[in-house]
């Protein structure tokens, strides 16, 4: 199978991530897409994906999976390794809830906020900005950021006791905010060292 | 288990027709939310549901589980019935994508083209709007009816020949399209004759 990314990218890390954890990551090929030259927009790669994103997973069949938590759970489901979506339904639908809470609060909010109120990936490829919904998606990362503080008060990982691809999100979402510049508030101790235990994961640290 | 949720809402719709494909609707005690009241913002609900949303799951030992999709996994994997998330990790993957981009592309585009872009919920709800933002989001949603009718060109359902929460998805988005007044194209002949489809399966005729 391949994935087509870029590396660096905030997305795309989830899936390394989720890879890794797997230790799958040598079970894949990549193949880099020249996102800053637009390549993503291309009709070649829309015929594969047509949100014009990535990362993508293209199955040998020639399935094309798109979107970080659809390819997840492919991911999980074929490889070994400690389950990163759940196993029962009450652990499934929680990692469900938090991952989906992890991506709208956090990663595509801070996505929205650099797309939409700052240059983003520059004039060629930021041709729609709305700066007024990015600021307002700041204030929605930052709220998310306390949410996710007061979970990790109460749970080691973000779903429970155990890490799961909600906590991959989240993470991703962390760099993303540093990237976009987005501060991380220093009161938030419990996300702050939970932040360091996931960095040192052999799957983040390499 | 309970289902806090108010009967004719887009959302609360989704798990509503998840329910009845499974069989399962009396299974469960549906308690109503004031949603127009604003009962959803109260501290009370927002200590079960911090996204203060409906619908939400409530299981008997006291567990929330909120967000539409996270909600139908769950009662995927308890109850009997054919599943609606996919067995295998292939259909499994194709379907949390299709339901992505119904989601996001559908669900979720013409909301914000109806909160931000027209009276919505009226004023004592709608207490932030950004009109440029939903009326982009207006072509999003419009843009993803002509792709979901292209899949529909090929498949009998969005994520292959079965009835998948893809489907479900997109059908809640339509009947909030039309709630919203998001005209959907008479060109687009493949989606209509879905929309027929799956409107005549007694999970949504009732
Ligand atoms: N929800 C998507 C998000 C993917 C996404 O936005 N990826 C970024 C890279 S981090 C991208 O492709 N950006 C291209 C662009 O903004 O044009 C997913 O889960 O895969
Ligand atoms: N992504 C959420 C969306 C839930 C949602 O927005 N529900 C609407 C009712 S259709 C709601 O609670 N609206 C309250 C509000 O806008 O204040 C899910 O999947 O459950």
């Amino acid at each position: 199978m391949k994935i087509y990314d870029i590396e660096g990218f905030p997305n795309p890390l989830r899936v390394r991530i989720a890879l890794a954890e797997k230790g799958a990551t040598d079970k894949v090929e990549f193949v880099p897409v020249d996102v800053m030259a637009g390549e993503h927009r291309s009709e070649a790669f829309k015929a594969k994906n047509p949100d014009a994103t990535v990362p993508l997973l293209e199955l040998d069949d020639g399935t094309c999976i798109a979107q970080c938590n659809a390819i997840t759970e492919y991911l999980d489901g074929v490889f070994d390794g400690p389950s990163l979506t759940g196993t029962t339904p009450r652990e499934r639908a929680l990692i469900a809830m938090m991952n989906l809470r992890a991506e709208s609060g956090l990663m595509n909010a801070v996505g929205a906020y650099f797309h939409h109120a700052t240059p983003g990936l520059g004039p060629d490829l930021e041709t729609w900005q709305c700066p007024e919904w990015g600021n307002k998606q700041k204030e929605v990362a930052v709220a998310t950021m306390a949410y996710l503080d007061r979970v990790l008060a109460e749970n080691a990982f973000l779903a429970g006791e155990r890490f799961s691809v909600a906590d991959i999100t989240a993470f991703a979402g962390l760099v993303f905010a540093d990237f976009a510049k987005v501060e991380i508030p220093q009161t938030l101790g419990n996300l702050q060292a939970w932040r360091e235990k996931v960095a040192a994961r052999p799957s983040v640290a390499g």
